[in-house]
């Protein structure tokens, strides 16, 4: 039974990346420690760290990974400041208050990017501030912060960056040597194709090195997770083999696929066709075009009280095509993602699932809409000679 | 490739719990939290706790479902005691001091069980203990310790019991009606046979809903991971899909191989196998009949300057079979899973390739023993016969 993933991830993988599932590896032998190193040595050379940055490997959700390098960079005396503009941006606050982290927010609009001049002005007037936390790509909206530009920012203002890069790894290019940023933080189950399980964040050596002693948590301390590889190799606590066997297949696709360029000329064709397609049906995108991502889109609602999101979610997931729900705060709206091991054929038969749960539901409802049902019709019959 | 690990976990899991992991599940999708239900509901029925306890799964290894239930559970007026008789009592500890929790430590020798006896004294004298944590079956050894007994102390001194069943769930059983247990932790990739990537506490209700607010880390917080999956059937945070449809088919086939019962008897086999052979060897058990459990065997390094654990290692490593390095603090020794999915033929396979290294180490040292080289040969022979 194949599942078609719609959704940022966990998504949709290979073949050959799940058949790496099927070994049990003993975690404490030497081909394991093979498979980890040389997993978080092409991890730091993603991000051309290889000099300056190691990546520590963490057991669980992404968000673990998040706590961990939060709760084990930022010390006693460090103040962190977390640039918001969706639901990770407040998670990374509210995961900093609860570890009893000194945490200052900046929270912005959720359909448009963190203004990086704000940025700037904030950190000249806030001296304290030792850490800053971005989210790259907002999973909420799609929307594409601006990195690179406030990456510069937080750098030239002599403070440390903490980069959230969870969706866009492996597809909006993170350059440790041009991008100033002590740490960059993801999951194997984003943009590398892999399946959940693990986290890693790439950190800045010099910065590890210092955070000793920072975290409460025995089980998240990335310092010490961080020592236990160096010293034998090993994981500290039982890791997930299967799903590091995985990875490292992931990443070995992930560069013969031409790496993040490779990625994004993928998702650009997959989210235009989204885009194409769903705005025929009166659908329309949340996120400017120069502000939105190729990763995931946000819909809002159409008018009138025809739609039904569960019963389109239903509809397709029959066939094991997936939709994502919204998570705005302020407006419905639905989520498509435009990641994982899925060609054209495959976004051919979700939409084309999607035009017939739509046509259903305006012949279903008493109040047609007669514009809505020509073109979704329209481009339904499009679809299928394409 | 089939390893064949001799280890305590990550094990050597079936072909068909193999195979459950080639789906890409949507982690919000119904489907998906019927399975978590249904995982969920099945734990908790193993220790007969369906009308007191709920499962409270966890991302990550079994130290973090360890460090989870004590940061969520012991709260800011509470103090912890952990008895202590191997690495894995003293890693709680450890877990308790970081997270600043109020603990006290008795630690008693590695080779025999934690004394009842001592325990019902020491909590007439110290009041101001409400927790008492305890490792059911020590993984550093094999000690089993006597929880049952322990247990009743504990509750019958009015405390709450910690019960770390990691290395004896599934096969040593708890039932919470009448060995009370305000949480009994383990993880996939033990007893039950799964891959790893999942830990889980089972936990009393009432101790739950009052534990609201005591766990700093986000991640981490049983309370809130129980709120998301009684309020929605969901995780809070994406789940290792892939591992937990393993699980669920790892506890299908536990339940139809007899559960505890077909899992005590098929290890309870394994360790008589190997204790013969070894024995036969010249290796000693370094713990007593009466205190040692079936999971995993530890033995002593042999006397005289020709025994060579890693040579010994490599060479069965080989042949994918894999053994396990001691972790005493005191003298040398090495150890001998007893679990996952593995045969009589299998272990006839792993103890003839162990007689050949023994022959092989023996022969080339100076200094020859005879009577050793003379065992190891008569057990070869003996073992290709059977």
């Amino acid at each position: 039974m194949r599942k078609r993933l719609f959704t940022p991830g966990p998504l949709t993988t290979t073949d050959s990346v799940r058949s790496a599932l099927n070994v049990d590896w003993g975690s404490r032998d030497s081909a394991f420690s093979e498979l980890t190193k040389r997993v978080r040595d092409r991890l730091t050379q993603l991000v051309n760290g290889a000099d300056s940055h190691s990546t520590v490997l963490l057991q669980g959700a992404g968000t673990f990974a998040v706590e961990a390098t939060l709760a084990t960079l930022v010390g006693p005396s460090d103040t962190l400041l977390v640039l918001v503009n969706g639901e990770y941006g407040r998670r990374i606050t509210t995961i900093a208050q609860r570890l009893g982290k000194s945490v200052q927010t900046l929270e912005f609009d959720e359909l448009a990017p963190v203004p990086e001049a704000d940025v700037a002005g904030y950190l000249k007037a806030h001296p304290e501030i030792s850490h800053v936390a971005l989210v790259q790509l907002e999973t909420t909206t799609g929307v594409l912060n601006p990195y690179f530009d406030i990456a510069k920012t937080v750098a030239n203002a002599g403070r440390a960056l903490v980069l959230d890069a969870m969706s866009g790894f492996g597809c909006y290019p993170v350059d440790v040597q041009t991008l100033p940023c002590t740490a960059v933080i993801a999951s194997s189950n984003k943009g590398l194709h892999g399946v959940p399980g693990i986290g890693f964040a790439i950190i800045d050596k010099a910065a590890l090195s210092q955070s000793q002693g920072n975290c409460a948590s025995l089980s998240l301390d990335l310092h010490d997770q961080w020592k236990g590889f160096e010293n034998n190799g090993q994981w500290r606590f039982t890791p997930p083999t299967q799903c590091l066997a995985a990875l490292d297949q992931a990443i070995e696709e992930f560069l013969a696929d031409g790496g993040e360029t490779g990625r994004r000329n993928r998702y650009d064709i997959n989210a235009a066709m989204v885009l194409q397609r769903l705005q025929g049906l009166g659908f329309a995108p949340l996120i400017a075009p120069e502000h939105r991502s190729s990763v995931i889109l946000t819909f809002g609602f159409p008018k009138g009280d025809w739609f039904n999101f569960p019963r389109l979610y239903d509809q397709l997931a029959k066939e094991n095509l997936f939709l994502y729900p919204g998570k705005l705060t302020d407006q419905p709206s639905f989520r498509i993602g435009c990641i994982g091991a899925l060609d054209r054929d495959d976004f051919e038969a979700m939409l084309t699932a999607f035009e017939h749960a739509v046509q259903d539901m305006t012949s279903m409802t008493d109040t047609l809409e007669s514009d809505l049902i020509l073109a979704a019709q329209t481009h339904s019959d499009l679809g299928r000679v394409q």
